[in-house]
């Protein structure tokens, strides 16, 4: 399956994030994943980030596609690189 | 067309990118919209923010879909309350 994740978290645990996705998915830009997961990978990619989020104040959506159906990702603007990245 | 809207603006150019888009699409949460919308329409949108946008600093992420085919959206964590947000 097509995932696209998005995560919102506060600034102690957003290293954490990043590190987490980018085990499973693809960065695409700020806190913006996506890629193609299996649901075995997914369910572990969910199960590690609830475990670092606090869940008073972070957030994560992730939307799930049979398959990749989007027919264009277009960016505007800053096109931010995944190697100026601190973790 | 159904489309998924990330942005991310600069603090001083944030607040009039939430109006633009909740013009035209329905907010998710934090910086996320997605709804219906036509040709037309996504052209207006993209102009918009792109007129308010810092090209240096913000970024915008559109993915169009020819038609809603996620087959589900997920949010773990916070959820966030549309009328609680400042403009």
């Amino acid at each position: 399956m097509f995932v696209i994740l998005f995560y919102d978290f506060g600034e102690k645990r957003v290293g954490k994030a990043l590190k987490i996705c980018r085990k499973y998915l693809t960065w695409v830009q700020n806190s913006v994943f996506e890629g193609e997961i299996t649901q075995a990978n997914l369910k572990k990619l969910k199960h590690e980030l609830s475990s670092k989020m606090d869940k008073e104040e972070d957030s994560l959506i992730i939307y799930t596609f049979a398959n990749m159906k989007y027919s264009t990702r277009e960016v505007i603007g800053l096109e931010k690189n995944p190697q100026s990245i601190f973790l």
